[in-house]
């Protein structure tokens, strides 16, 4: 049986197509990492939500789904959900940080990442492809836990 | 038919009337704008809530709605949600944020607003009135765009 | 007899229609404010000037002159002029501070005005409209003052 | 007829026992607060959420519970949660801030509660007998405040 | 015999009776302390100065004296003397952080506490109840230490 | 012949008697401080301006003038006006700074004197009498720089 | 009976003969107070220590003491020492803060006073003379009050 | 025709030879000034003024007059006054900043000028031959336009 | 012929097996990175150097290289290296910054990275596989430039 | 025999022909330099290295050269080099600092330049003029020394 | 006969082998460096205390002991005690500052010694050497003065 | 045979004689600690460069040098070298800073080391003799590691 990975979308990731992300699609992004996944062994489930609370009840499933890990674009709220943080620290999965922008050439406060110190690391920039390159590198991390 | 302005309202101004503002009430500021609106051709759709997931699920909403403005009192979520800010960016519905008191001469934290460099423009310390100012200001701005 | 109300702008506001404001024109905001204040039983009298001192000569002599309200765009003296605000509050005459641009999406140093703790309230995002809306904003609240 | 004390627990508290906080659990700390309560002459309603708009739900429904008092952990909400903090403010029952841990060594971010201005008291450090000092705190101040 | 529990008073609690607290009184304070303490088996011991170097000095002789405990309230020292944070840190002796007020909602200068980093933990706000808490508080963490 | 100490008011202290300072009076002030020069055999020549330019035109009147030296209330200007700053090092004349209210225990931004660091000596919070207290200081000064 | 004024001095103002003040002398400037004093009904009680616990010890003495008001040059202590600022605050005896220097144009550290906001008002810059000005300011202070 | 150039001083440079600019003479520095203009076929309309406002007029003029360009040296209110800053972007001819001394060896304040962003370019510590040096730069930043 | 990418290391990367990242090796990073990008079509050319000038003049190689990308991990000269930023800006060729630890949770002077907001996008916390997704994302960023 | 002027440029200046600067060209700066010189009795030796290290061995070698003076462009190195500036400081060859650009409407890190405080002046925004005006001025400052 | 050095020590260091610092005595350090300064004709006489103005009474003795100079661990007064400064640059006694531990890679709060600037030079970091190296340190110093 | 202690200068400390230091030579300085270091068995290499790169590239060779120990004095690149302090960390060779000058009297920036908490300890303000006493130290230091 496939290892479970979770792929989490904060707030107005669902309507990326709207602004200054080009033709981005997050149903198209989520199928692409499945396909990526399946190759690896893993599945993954994906979860968009616009509430912080309801990130975190998501966050925090993924204990009982004994999931192996977690990708996750928090929109906005990286830059100051500490709630989301404590979340991702106390279920204890290993995540991996991603966003579709280059986070440290646009606005100031986009420039600090309040979850990036409970994640193993962050990919940034590479528009979808962020996100892909975020699943190959929590698979390859994960592959060394193994070890 | 009239075109849609959303008159949305964020936490704890369902309560106005319970401490500070003396005898406001969210109902009939509502209602005063309603028929301010249609006078204009334009009809007001009210939302409130206490919860920034839902408030940015309902600005999102405007794109469907296809609505003409947005006039926003997002309470203490205007000092620190950036994700209602990039909601209000991604709808690209023009936006005017109101408050009723004059955050700037009450607590230091009040005194910056993290949505306004998205919004339209700004009105705040006339109590209820604030409001109907921020609801003339979009209908003129809106009628300079036709233009 | 009708009440006054002063119209007071600060430095280069004068010369609004040189840059950045389009086709904007003080002399023709003035004569818009005076026909709507004529409406509500005001009368406008308005002052421009580039000096700091003769702003603050002018609003002091808002108390021999018994003026109802001020509408205020002091300009980039918005942002240093303690002595602005000093005059203001000195003065004691209800006063809105209004903008032509949203100072919130501009330079870092136009976030803050050390005005706005002794006013009423603020308007600003509107370009010409923001006067109109302080004005209507000024009356309504000197309508409440009267109850 | 006991009078009510509200017991508010926010982010993460649901899952204390997964890291950091030892063999805590939040079930068997609200069954000794009730305990304790009911030797005083009171009962506490307990309320768990990660949403920050449901936790102002609940602060608001204390209005119409007529709540004698409210003990609150909100866990990393502590800290940028504005709006529960005018929550609090607005609905006026004496509210207790607790923590688990000593707040004060630990980040940096963790040093600031937004709330404990609008608080009776603050109480940290003690592990799972932070909420009884608080409770025992609450009913101490309430009891001044009938006298 | 009982084990010893130190209540030492910083600078210009001795004369709370002065300003801001109310019909606060010291020596009653400690009465009741006292009586507490008893109940638990332990007993007090009570110092107040107004001078660091004293209150440093009477720190470190709960190292001969054997000290259980200590509660203390260093008053403004609390702000700054980092020599009372060594004192504590070097004694190796549990310190529970009392006050009087909420610190959180007085001066800026009060929110900081340079000694709670080496506290147990912290209680402020409950007036004269704030040192019953905090020897409460004391008392639990001591009985979770001998288990 | 007596010699000239020039007594200089900035902005809005014309209108002292209007707000905040009781039953002050410019004119009494100046007439008290020429009562008390003439006693040491000096004179006081006064001058008032909300203009800072006008202020610095004064100032550097001293020069041909011939003044002892200055006393300076420069209101608001005092918390940013580099150029009176400069003047007054420029013009060479020694200055005392005097202010009716301790100018510290009000507003932020009054705490800190730009002009100070170029004055003799600073007087401030005892009303009317500040000015009195600067004279007389500025008098022995001067006697020191004659030994 | 003449009422009491307390004249203290705090560290390092027993050697002010020392460096940096000329030939200053701390018994000659007590001396010149208390001469002063003896014209206006006062007597003058002086008290120098390079302790801070001492000097609050002895600012809370003004009470029994029944002292008209305190002149107090509180050294390098006045620009941390909280804890003699809440000793002046608790004692509520009226207290003029002076200084030698002028502490503006020294060190950026010797800016701040951090007893500043709970005095009457502050003196510096006139040498020896600004505890004379202080005294002549604390004595006009307590006339106006007993009116 | 000779193009027109305008040579702005700002507060106390009228007086520069009194103090720490050695034997300097605005007038010379202007006749200077005009003999090398006139060699590049332009001609130097200077002025001088204490106060912002008229400076502000006469910048504003540049519009009327037609000016090619303007050197300026604002003097202390360099650091400080954003209402000339908004003067010369407002008016929209090139200007060059000059100052005699070099700012960045001298108080922090002078290290920040507030009309930089705004001009062409910036010459400081050349003495009397700032101006010189700015005049030629403005002249071939002109001369570059016209290609 | 296949396409160059440079892959650049600064100081300090010779010798990381010697501290903090396990058996991390330099020369088997590099030899990964080419059989990966051979695979795509592309060949790696290498360079290390703890000199930031030899980087500089490395990364102005790529011009004349006619380089389609360069990888780089710039080591501590991340956080203030400039003349990096500038030369990676001049260059003009597609840059991913990468690092081996997540920068995030180490030293606050390491969380800022200079460089940043001249790439394309940053990869950090993967240990030696951050050099490899940032090589995949960099082609993948190449490819899209081709359509 | 003619006086050394030393010109020394920093890292990416050798390739400012590639971004923002339009058409400039290194070498035809130095070329106008030398002719510029040459006419005053002057000759230019001419350096431009990436190195910071390179640059600080040149600007000691000035010494041996025994130079008359140095025009430097240091680059990003001018934001963070106190190393150059040290160089410089002990070197104690007149220094004028030159920038391509306004450094004061780029970037907020490049409004700050370290050696500003060790140099005779600075000249900023005249593109390739830049150097020819600082040559201009430290030769006129030279000048001022021989008298 | 010998002349005397003085070594003074503040609060927590009586009882260093409390806590952090090994096997260290305060005695056993005293001992040590009385040794070393007879080897150099120089006497030691130690002083500790825990208070700051015992400290300061001490290092006022020096003056009237004749002390050649001073060895200083002023514990955490260190990095807040402003009157410690002053007491030692009034009494003019060569001071060399010692610390056991590295205070730099310690407590943000330990990074900053507010005596330093006023002492002849720091050693930190040599546990019981600190002082011996910083003895040393003195006796050269004090015999370079003698030439 | 000896044990190898290296001695490192960075940039300017070839031309210390130059300004600032008197009459110090680093000749001398690196002869006096090879007689000094011989004495206690071991011998020094010293090592000397302006640039950043061959610094780091020399304290690396430390490795194969297998050198017991390290004193630098990293000159202005104390300040902001982020990558020698990597290079002392990864070398994991005991280091000592030490400083010609007391860094804490002299400008700000000199106030902060970036190599100092990766050191054993630091010694600054001695001249010449700072480099003595470091040597001293580490010897000691060494000394007990050996133990």
């Amino acid at each position: 049986m496939n290892k479970k990975i979770l792929v989490i979308n904060g707030p107005n990731l669902n309507i990326i197509n709207r602004k200054g992300y080009g033709k981005l699609d997050l149903a198209r992004i989520e199928s692409t990492l499945q396909g990526e996944a399946l190759k690896h062994g893993f599945e993954i489930t994906s979860f968009q939500s616009n509430s912080e609370g309801k990130l975190i009840d998501f966050i925090q499933q993924s204990i009982e789904m004994e999931a192996a890990g977690i990708i996750i674009n928090s929109g906005a709220l990286t830059h100051y959900s500490y709630a989301i943080r404590d979340a991702i620290d106390s279920a204890g999965v290993p995540t991996v940080e991603v966003h579709i922008t280059n986070i440290y050439n646009r606005d100031e406060f986009r420039h600090k990442s309040v979850i990036a110190p409970v994640c193993v690391g962050q990919v940034c920039g590479f528009e979808e492809n962020s996100y892909l390159l975020g699943l190959l590198g929590l698979i390859k991390y994960l592959s060394t836990l193994e070890k």
